[in-house]
C-alpha cells in the first residue's frame, strides 16, 4: 500500500534479467522543490522505450526502476512557486521531467535536447537520485514537464499522446513546415510521408500526419497482417516491406520517412533513402539496442541528396500543440486498456518486446491496485 | 599523334589491376551532336576521383578510359545548335557532360542528379558510347557543360576549380543560404563550418567558404602536417582528428561540417556528428572506396538533432556563380603544375592514390605532349 507523501509504490524491475519479473515496490520520491507537483497517477500507457530500458538494450538499469512515461493522473500537491496548476487538475507527464530552462535550447522551444535533462525514469537528478517512472500510484516532475488536459480526451488516449503522440508530432511537424517554406517557391502542394513500423508510434504517426495535413500518408510495415488497420487509421497507401522489390517499385515517392521501428535488424536503410524525392529526410524516432547499426557511406545519399536524422521527444509547446489538434480532429489513438498489476506488467512488457502491441496498451485501474483515489 | 577530328588521343588506362600504369592511345570521340562542342585541351586538374576510377574502387571500368574532368581548353569546333561559344573561346569542363535539361532536377539547377546525367569519363551515353575524359588531346561535350573562364583566371587555377571547386562551393553556398535563413529568426550572426581532409577539394572549400563568407572556418586533417597551409590558406582554426580527444573539446562548435577525405577509414562519424551545434549538418562530398561504410544509429543524430548528407558537384548555374567570386575575392587555388605524359600520369595518380597531392595536381604542356595548339 502507498503510504503517500512518505512513499510511492510501483511496479519495479531490480535487474535487466529479470526484465519482465517486476514486484510491487514501495520507494522514496525525489525531494521536492519549489516547482514540483505530485501527481496521483490514473493509468499509463506502455511505450517501446520502457521495454529497451528494462532489458537493458540502451543502458544498464542505474537502480531498481519503476518504468512508464504516458502517465496521467490528477493534482495532489503543488509547490509554492508552481503556477499552471491547481489541486485536482487533471494532467499528463511524458517522458522528460527536467530541464535547465535557461539555454539557448530551451528558450528556444527544444528542452528534449537540453544537456541538463532528466528523463522521468531510469535518469539521475543533479543530487544523484534515480527518477522513477508512472507504473506506480505517484509521479513528482517539474509543472513545466507537466501537461493540462482538455476535457475532449479520455484519460486512456491521453496517456499514449504524452510520450508516444508527442515523439512523433514534433518531428512530422517541424519537416512540414520547413518542406512547406520550400514547397511555396515552386508552387508544389504534395507532401508525402512514410511511417514505418506500425506499433504505438507508427500508428499515432499516421493518425497525425493525417490530421497535420500531409497529402498523402503510407503505413510501411515488415508483413501485410496490419494492412487493414492502417488504412482504417487514415492511410492511404500500405506498403510491406518484407516483400522484395518494394522500395524499387516506389522510388522518388516520400518528401518525408518517419521510421518508428524498435529495431533496424529488419530494415535496409539505402532501400529508403532510394524511395525519397530529391532532398528528402529520412528521420527515426525509432530507437533500436544499442549493439544495431545501420552502415552508410556518403555514396547512399548522393543520388537524391537526401539525409538522415533522428528527433527526440518533443517540447511542452508542441504537446499543447498536438492535444489541440487531437480534439480539433477528433483523433482517437488505437489503445488496448489492461488493468495494472505484477503478471499484467510483465505481460504487455513482453509481448510490447515482441512486437505484438496493437497497437499501445495502456495500464489502467490504478486506483484499485494502489488504494488510492480516494478524495 | 592525334589525327583530330578523327581521333582523339590521351592516356588511357586498359585496366585496373593497370591504375597506374597508362599508354598514350588514340579513340573515336562520341558523335557529333548539334549542341556539342570540341575543346582542343590546354591543360587538366588530377581529382581523386580519377584515382578511385582507374582503381576501379567504385565499379569496374567500362573500357579502356582516359580519365580526367578539370579541363581547359579552347573550343574548335561548335554544332549548329550552339549558342554560349564560338571558336576560340577559352572554356572549362568538370565532371558532367550530359543530362536531360528538362525533368524537374535539371529545371531547377541540380543537373548533377538528374536521372539521364553522363559523366565525362568511364560513363554511358544513351548510344552506348562510353565517356571519355580530359588528360586528353581533345574533349567533346554538350555545351551546357561547357563553362566560360572568366579573364582574371590562369588557366592551371581554372582547371581545379571545373571539379573540386564545383563539388565543394554548391554544398557550401547551399548550407549558407539555409542557415542564414534560420539565423535571422534568432538574429544570430556566426556561421562556423569545419573542412575535413585537407587535400584538392578541402584546401578548395577552406578558400571559397571564406569568400562566402562564413564566420569561422576550421581545417581538420589527420596529422598536423598542414597545419601552416592551412592557416595560409586562410582557416581560422585547425584541428587535428588524429589526436584523441578532440571531438570532446570542440562539442557545439560546428553549423555545418564538410567531409572532403578520400577514405573514411580513419574517420569517426559519431565523433563528427558530436561537435555538431543543434540541428548542424554533416555532409560529405568525399566518396571512399564502395566497400567502406560509417555505422550509425538513430541514437548518434539524437543529441543535437543532427542529420548527415552528401552532395554531388554544382550546377552550371553555380560554376558561374563560383567563378565569379574566384575573381571577386582573389582565390588561387593551390596548385602544383606537371607536364603530362605517361610517367607523369602514372605518378601523380599514385601519390593522389596515398593523399600525398598538395594541394592539386594539374597536367600541363598539352600542345607538346598532343603536338595540338598549332593554330
Ligand atoms: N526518439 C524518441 O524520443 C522515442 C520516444 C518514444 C519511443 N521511442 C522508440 O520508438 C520505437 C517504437 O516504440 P513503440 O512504442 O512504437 O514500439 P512498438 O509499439 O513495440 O512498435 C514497434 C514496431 O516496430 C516494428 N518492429 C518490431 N520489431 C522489429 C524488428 N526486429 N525490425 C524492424 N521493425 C520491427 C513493428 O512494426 P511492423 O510490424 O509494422 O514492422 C512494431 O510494431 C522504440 O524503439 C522506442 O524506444 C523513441
Ligand atoms: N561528391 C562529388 O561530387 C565529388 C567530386 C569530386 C571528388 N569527390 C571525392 O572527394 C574526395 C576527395 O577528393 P580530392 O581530389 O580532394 O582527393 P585528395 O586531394 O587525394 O585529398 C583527399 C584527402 O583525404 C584525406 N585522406 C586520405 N586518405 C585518407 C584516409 N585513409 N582516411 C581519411 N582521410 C584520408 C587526406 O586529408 P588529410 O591528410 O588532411 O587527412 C587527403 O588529403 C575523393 O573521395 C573524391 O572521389 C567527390
Ligand atoms: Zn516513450
Ligand atoms: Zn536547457
Ligand atoms: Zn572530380
Ligand atoms: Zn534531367
Amino acid at each position: 500500500m502507498s503510504t503517500y507523501p512518505e512513499t510511492f509504490q510501483g511496479y519495479a524491475i531490480d535487474n535487466s534479467t529479470n526484465w519482465n519479473k517486476s514486484k510491487l515496490t514501495s520507494y522514496a520520491p525525489k525531494a521536492f522543490e519549489a516547482n514540483d507537483i505530485d501527481i496521483e497517477i490514473e493509468c499509463c500507457g506502455v511505450c517501446g522505450s520502457d521495454f529497451h530500458t528494462v532489458k537493458g538494450n540502451w543502458w544498464e538499469l542505474r537502480s531498481l526502476v519503476v518504468v512508464g512515461h504516458e502517465i496521467v493522473g490528477k493534482v495532489v500537491k503543488v509547490g509554492p512557486s508552481v503556477t499552471h496548476y491547481k489541486l485536482g487538475d487533471r494532467v499528463g507527464v511524458g517522458a522528460q521531467a527536467r530541464s535547465c530552462l535557461n539555454c539557448v535550447r530551451c528558450k528556444r522551444d527544444n528542452e528534449p535536447y537540453c544537456k541538463a535533462a532528466v528523463f522521468t525514469y531510469n535518469s539521475a537528478y543533479p543530487d544523484g537520485y534515480i527518477s522513477q517512472g508512472g507504473y506506480a500510484s505517484h509521479v513528482r516532475v517539474h509543472e513545466h514537464f507537466v501537461f493540462p488536459l482538455p476535457e475532449g480526451i479520455k484519460s486512456e488516449h491521453a496517456g499514449p499522446l504524452m510520450c508516444g503522440g508527442l515523439t512523433v508530432y514534433s518531428p512530422l511537424k517541424r519537416f512540414l513546415e520547413r518542406v512547406r517554406d520550400t514547397n511555396k517557391k515552386y508552387g508544389e502542394e504534395d507532401v508525402t510521408v512514410g511511417i514505418v513500423g506500425i506499433g504505438g508510434l507508427g500508428s499515432m504517426a499516421v493518425q497525425l500526419a493525417k490530421a497535420l495535413g500531409y497529402t498523402k500518408v503510407y503505413a510501411l510495415s515488415r508483413g501485410d497482417s496490419k494492412k487493414a488497420d492502417a488504412l482504417k487509421m487514415g492511410a492511404d497507401g500500405f506498403i510491406t516491406t518484407g516483400e522484395k522489390g518494394w522500395a524499387e517499385s516506389h522510388q522518388d515517392t516520400f518528401d518525408f520517412i518517419l521510421n518508428c521501428a524498435s529495431s533496424i535488424s529488419e530494415l535496409d536503410l539505402n532501400a529508403f533513402l532510394s524511395t525519397l524525392k530529391f532532398e528528402g529526410t529520412f528521420s527515426s524516432v525509432g530507437l533500436g539496442p544499442a549493439n544495431e547499426s545501420f552502415s552508410v557511406s556518403a555514396g547512399s545519399f548522393i543520388g537524391n541528396r537526401s539525409s538522415m536524422t533522428s528527433s527526440g521527444l518533443g517540447s511542452r509547446a508542441e504537446c499543447i500543440e498536438m492535444l489541440n489538434l487531437v480534439v480539433e480532429k477528433g483523433v482517437i489513438p488505437w489503445v488496448e486498456e489492461v488493468p495494472i498489476s505484477e503478471t499484467s506488467v510483465n505481460e504487455v512488457l513482453t509481448k510490447c518486446g515482441k512486437g505484438e502491441a496493437r497497437y499501445r496498451y495502456c495500464l489502467t485501474n490504478f486506483h484499485e491496485a494502489f488504494q488510492t483515489g480516494k478524495n
